[in-house]
């Protein structure tokens, strides 16, 4: 039976997650890895959040919540939202999804229709380019450069920019660790108020901010009526198995997107929206203590990476990874991370699986307890500098 | 700025709900109105499938599920549609959605490119259309009659299928409560063999089956390549606020559809997955018990339509509702709830909320405690009665 050119041209041929699968097949083998691959958070779910779940669904709230959200969880998200960026904000602009992937999956059908050109940028989110096939767009990519610090630049942007109609962006960015600073914002302002772009920013990793600040480009003069900001409790509370997230946007378009979840969706679980709002409302704080062991094992991997010259960090600004230069030892992304599997049994993702502008690059996710972490990545330092001596 | 055609045209316009928002503003301004309108029901979650929700969450099944669904529920799943149908099913057969609407959209998704033709029935639940509208497709629909008892008939079928892609169906059906014979599911399956269309086979009401028999159309000869059927947890667990369902079909449209998960929603809560797994465990004296008050109700429902004759009622065979023709007041649906609300403040939906062939009727649903729904259906009747004259 024929299925959908959408469905079967989603992952456009192979994923670039070999590597990835063949340290998941060695360990259901039995082979003790260290594992440095995968964006999650080495705790679970605060046991306070999951107990504000269990009350709201003991207390009744099973049955179908309101489509767009919950109005508490709508509105808690908009005073955050607010509260950070000095935005306007109000519930009327935001919708909760099942999770950031839904969210970016929806921005992408509010403004994209079959054919239309949708820009992203590379090195990229696995799920990137998916999700433009997946709504009918035609993605374009724009590639960064390690010798930009992989900050987009202007003109690149300007020059794919000619007949697309939207450009998605994520700072902090994953895989990278790069925030973008003012004058790359400015210049994808620019860029999308000249060519009437959509701007579609991923900000899941906004409380995760290691040097400098993050600025949500909603925030420039002139966006708020042309962003839709995706976020997410996923990596911000440690709630990536509970799939909340949300779009913030236009009113108008968020009337339409409420359209769109009516019929792909139906909403989100009222239980989840609660625990949201509980994990919300204890601010700053919280959001503090889930991201302190990013940022200690940052600081660790800093005092490390200063101590020998085999392998180049990109600048670190925010997010759970580290994104390391090793074309000082002569082989691509793939060749170091399969040889530091093979030798070390260490796991870290090729640049490669995140497109092309990354080759020559390993990705390292903070993900494990310090000293494991400090000791691996000591370990692939060394393994760099033998195979660049 | 500029949204999608897509997310602009989805609804088509009214959407025929303009009964059921006047019922809830009078509500909301705190008239007491009894709600015959939604297919939810009156009880929760049972408590013991929120304790086993809990026990994972706090167990520390938190963080990313697998995104087609955890294996054991997959496999659980598997093994209750084999033995419900007799066709052999695998977890390879079976992808886990956030809800039976996701499922309705990934299925379109996977067989539907934009602009082909998808075939659906009316009178229809209220975002069949908009589905098919979101994932790019033509909607086509075909009608069914009253005087067929709202089964859809092969010529009907045959005539609007040419060219056509994809044909999706709901027995047991909301909104008329008609379970299709097996006159009617051999020639849907004849049709679609011919046509060589995809049957997406909605059966979320398969455990409320009042009289005769649900028979799955992917257990018919030849079917189960051709089929992807539409499964939730929602009605026959009373977990519509969990978004837990999934979609039966051949192994290969799954492998593509867990592609297309992997960029739409990124998976179910695995938490909500192992609560699926205990309920389903449960196995039918729980599915039994909660289709139980609706067993009742439309026991009730006969005793009461068989006194009267100015209300004739279709064929009452399975769901949460009854669909009344009403043709012999004079009025239509609309007029009839209208008038019905104003004057009783009791909401039902007038059948033109599921399109046009059932204009002239009303569907009840048989969502509120016994007494109080015998009472607002014998109302009904008698104003019905009198209209009648």
């Amino acid at each position: 039976m024929h299925l959908s050119n959408r469905i079967t041209h989603l992952t456009g041929g192979s994923d670039g997650w070999d590597l990835f699968n063949k340290a998941r097949r060695m360990i259901a083998e039995g082979v003790q890895v260290t594992e440095l691959t995968i964006g999650e958070h080495d705790i679970r779910t605060h046991p306070a959040i999951l107990a504000a779940m269990n009350q709201s669904a003991r207390g009744g709230h099973t049955g179908y919540a309101s489509v767009p959200g919950t109005a508490v969880l709508r509105r808690t998200v908009a005073e955050r939202v607010q509260a950070r960026t000095g935005v306007p904000t109000t519930m009327e602009n935001v919708m909760i999804t099942p999770g950031g992937q839904a969210a970016l999956f929806a921005a992408h059908s509010a403004v994209c229709d079959e054919g239309d050109v949708a820009l992203y940028l590379d090195p990229y989110y696995a799920t990137y380019p998916g999700t433009l096939r997946g709504v009918g767009a035609v993605p374009r990519v724009v590639r960064t450069r390690p010798e930009d610090g992989f900050q987009p630049q202007a003109a690149d942007l300007d020059t794919a920019a000619t007949g697309a109609t939207s450009l998605l962006v994520n700072s902090p960015n994953n895989p990278t660790g790069v925030i973008y600073n003012r004058d790359t914002l400015g210049g994808i302002a620019d860029v999308c108020t000249r060519h009437d772009l959509w701007l579609i920013s991923d900000e899941v990793y906004d409380t995760q901010v290691w040097e400098g600040e993050h600025v949500s480009p909603r925030a420039l003069p002139g966006m708020a009526e042309r962003t839709l900001v995706v976020g997410s409790m996923s990596k911000s509370h440690a709630m990536t198995g509970s799939r909340c997230g949300w779009i913030v946007g236009p009113a108008d378009a968020i009337s339409h997107l409420i359209d769109l979840a009516t019929h792909t969706t139906y909403g989100v679980p009222g239980f989840i929206q609660d625990a949201a709002v509980f994990a919300l409302n204890q601010g700053a704080p919280l959001e503090a203590e889930i991201a302190e062991p990013f940022r200690r094992r940052r600081a660790l991997a800093q005092t490390i990476l200063a101590g020998q010259n085999a392998v180049v960090p990109v600048p670190s600004q925010g997010a759970m990874y580290l994104m390391l230069d090793i074309r000082a030892t002569g082989m691509t992304g793939e060749e170091f991370a399969d040889a530091l599997l093979e030798t070390h049994r260490i796991a870290v993702m090729p640049g490669e699986s995140f497109g092309t502008a990354a080759s020559g690059h390993v990705r390292v996710a903070m993900t494990i307890e310090d000293g494991a972490f400090a000791d691996a990545l000591t370990t692939l330092c060394g393994f760099a500098a033998g195979r660049a001596g």
